[in-house]
């Protein structure tokens, strides 16, 4: 179920089952030379549409920007600042709340968010503990990678010996693939495998390691039908990590 | 063209012939017994897309959350502070003009942003204009009313003749209901009417004001055929409005 | 009856009768060849404290600085950023409202101020809206151009006819004229009319069209006369909407 | 020379001849029971216009908020954030730095604004003092207090034997009262003299301590006369800390 | 050789050798019945000289005060919200490197700081990189967990076999114990193992789950020789991990 | 007794028989050519542990940074923001507030704090003073300056005849020095006493005026004997000013 799709007496009657909500998040970036720039939100929202169909869940509408500094010196890329993720982030929080929703399974397609989602959640936990009442919130948050749960990683490693990599990679790259958009790109990658990742630092350090974009991976082989084993997969550990979150 | 469904080669290609952009920005907020939770967004979204797609310009991924405050009274209805709203536009602005977007043409569903986003221009345009070195920038920011063009609210106001309203009206509802959304949700309205619209204050006094959250509309007939009817008339007001834009 | 020439016992008294206040807001920035800097906020401060003495209304100190970017080419002009008023116009909207106010009546001398004005009233019903206590507020805000009530501008157009313009314009420089200040510039102006406006951006690109600071008017034959005849007008213009604001 | 009453023109012209501006910062907040709300912005208006005058200063438009916390125990008492006064301090010096201001002479009339008026220029001088390029800056703040100068002080102390007080004094509420504004408050008060200041913390405290907002003093002899004599002293005062800071 | 104690002139000689510093960062909170409040500060500094005397690095004062809203049901704990940790993590890195310091080097005893300071050094690196002259900048930060190294970690496992935990664990209690401060203190602690770790929200949930404050170790029998022994490792640890960063 | 070394049961122990704390604060800053970096915060925590060994007070981890923006020419020099500290300071009152703590007593080695102290006072007792529920809040701070009192200015006076001066003085090398470190740094300094104080701006002008970083000091003969006698009489001075703050 989408809240976007969804009528607010559609909303009152899903809380009075339910006080809980996916919220799928990712990036606008580069991905590399056959990577979609959408790729991190795409299979956030891709797979969290599944999370909401196969059981029932409600799923808010994509935060289609995140955290992506290194990312800058490719066009196309854009990224907020901490201090935006952080208010952003709460506002939803808060907003939902207000009306009675509890439970927040963020679905994050982008590892550079990670920080950043659990310093917005440690601001809104902080104005909660420092409160003077002192009564417990029922709020509570919860960031869980997209595609990181055990059915969709064992696939992946296995359809991209060697070259899975950092970035650009066989996990993120064809879920996003498999979604609507029926243009894939294709590309001559040269070196066929990125360099291997090392610590990152800001964008220009990252476009002299990494040229094209990708870091240690082999996307170029990357099929919707890969794409469409994985999304599967991604959905099946997604919906399990929902229901341990919401017991 | 859509920048989610691009890589990065693509948007540097495209640069070459253009330095516009079109962001869609809309709200996640109700709009009455049948009218969609996202109606805003979905209209900003896909008039951007059609526009996109006919004139061959750079669409960025939604902004789906908004200035809602009024609607906090209604599950499921979210809010950007004005803060937020500023912060994100900025860095999406920022971070896009950084590897040469100048255009910014955002179409805005929601007339609850407006004076939010023109708070984000100036802040944006402050910053420039008291820039040390004294140099003129070249980015632009503008928005424009999604469905408020010559061509779309003609029509609007001929299919709803005395009550299309100031929320959750006939201009709005219909095309969000045109969208891959298939599920239209019926309602029984009471009045058929709703009250018409004085000061908008805190969303205590708006839910005392407008109990079903419809203001001066009477969308209960609103149809797919009146959804396509707006939405083409849409696309065609605001490829006018970017060609101006862009002259 | 003025806040500032009040002890805090009549302000006491005051609160007793009623729970209003206008507060005038303005700018700080040029006006062209022959109007002055403080024009907006010299506007704004004569006719709030005419409606004051018309109808015993409170009048809060001037807020003479505005958002003012536009303006920043030519020498004497200033801005704040729009977190400041957002900031700025909470300060004094929360500190007012701890003692009993609960109705602000902004009369407003600048175009430029209206969307963080809006922004600011935003940020604040924000506040009250997502409060988990769920009362509503007594608190409203509301924003009136100064000189853009019907008594007023009727007569303006028909001074400068043609040529009004929508900076430096015949509606707000006379009225500042008006005001104690003596000294009314001369200045010979080339051209007679204004360039007319067109879609506004940073102070390099306002400089550039409209060299002497004015857009679209022609100003240079206003006199203290039309000051007097247009401050009238607005004073009860202002007072009509102030009184539908507390009705 | 008043900025507010000054064309674009003739600040160009005054900054041939000098880069110094004042500018006036009180406060608008109770001052006991004869004391005008006004009095601290009142006082600093008057005299910084009254230096102006005397040595051909441009004179800024006053910002009669300031630092009021301990005061809003009272009616019409309003008070701004430090980190609002941060905001607004730095946005007018960065403003009128831009067309070739340099040095800002605050004459202030209220004690609770040193300390934030002090962070103020700390922020403007560490962003020019942690710039990568390493230049040092011509933009110079200073703060005076409007009544601290020898001149002003000794005849207030004389005036006000035993009773000058910390607030509510004998220095501040004749000058206010000397202005245009007419009608001077009459008041019994009791105690005569005020309780004498010690540790000033929230507003609930100060009421408990000072029932009727005076500190130490007893206002209640004051004249028009007195302020008359106290305000072309503290005239003379100013206009000699003027040129020390600008020599 | 610390800060601290070092000359202005001490610190450009060290600048002409090496443009590394380590600083030490962690926390203010509860560390269970026998864990000293400044466990993870004391750590984080102590083992930071250790290194800083092994290799000669310069080592800047400790952040004492971190991310622990959790810890807040206990007295005397202490939190800064993330937004306080970025800035002051910000101001830092910003004013050592304006004087040639570039590769910054923070020791961490507190794994709650892990993602504040990551969403620091995202906030600085995104400065960077939207940086319009598009130049790399030399500064780069890097977090290391202070016990977290494979020598440390190993006897620590070895000598609270099922019980190291996750809070007040034997990995951190000792090391400060084992610093200047001489009264160690002893507890009872029941149960001997303290509840197993599961997600962490606001610190009512903490206290309810925790009630003494540890999860899931026994400190009880924690000695000055276990500290001096993980001290050794730790500041083994952290001086390879310095010097490879520094490579 | 130290907070750092205290486990959270003996905190609330304390808190049975006090609710006060002592806060030690200073700055990372050069201190002349003899003078140790961290002056200002080894002479502030030195002071309160003795304060706190002395009576029995509880001491705070020591704020070691500080604003210093003035220091930034000299290597090694760190400044905080004025939004930094204010915030930094409202964190840990805020978070000790909140189990029990209600008096803060700052002792402040670094003369550059105070505004910046007082404005983040002044932001605390502004949120309770413009809160609704109109109850007056325990919570005062209050900053005194480490070497201030009559003791300890009197033989500093003596020790250092006319040459006591404003930065790297004989009042704040020694006691540092007096401190567990040894290596007390011997310079030859030219001229012997340092140019006296005038106003001061930007770390460039700053630079200029005082090269080798004192103000009209001559701390060059200043010895651990000297230290020791300060220390003791600073010690004596505070005790006194945090039992007057207590009573």
């Amino acid at each position: 179920m989408q809240l976007a799709l969804a009528t607010w007496h559609e909303v009152e009657e899903y809380l009075q089952t339910s006080r809980g909500i996916i919220v799928p998040v990712g990036s606008t970036e580069q991905h590399g030379p056959n990577g979609l720039i959408g790729t991190d939100h795409l299979d956030a929202e891709f797979i969290a549409k599944g999370v909401g169909d196969k059981i029932g869940a409600m799923v808010a509408p994509t935060l289609a920007y995140g955290m992506s500094q290194h990312h800058l010196g490719f066009a196309g890329s854009v990224t907020l600042r901490p201090s935006t993720m952080i208010a952003m982030v709460g506002d939803i929080v808060r907003s939902l709340a207000r009306n009675g929703f509890e439970r927040f399974f963020f679905i994050n397609g982008h590892g550079g968010n990670i920080a950043n989602g659990r310093a917005a959640f440690d601001d809104a936990l902080t104005a909660q503990s420092l409160h003077a009442n002192g009564r417990p919130s029922p709020i509570r948050c919860h960031m869980e990678a997209s595609s990181g749960g055990t059915r969709a990683t064992a696939p992946a490693r296995a359809l991209f010996p060697g070259a899975l990599g950092s970035h650009a990679t066989g996990v993120e790259v064809p879920p996003a693939q498999f979604s609507p958009a029926e243009a894939i790109p294709r590309a001559q990658m040269s070196p066929m495998v990125a360099p291997a990742s090392t610590s990152l630092f800001d964008c220009f350090d990252y476009r002299r390691r990494y040229p094209d974009g990708r870091i240690g991976s082999d996307p170029s082989l990357s099929t919707p039908q890969h794409g469409e084993r994985l999304f599967a997969a991604a959905v099946e550990d997604m919906a399990d990590a929902y229901r341990t979150f919401m017991a």
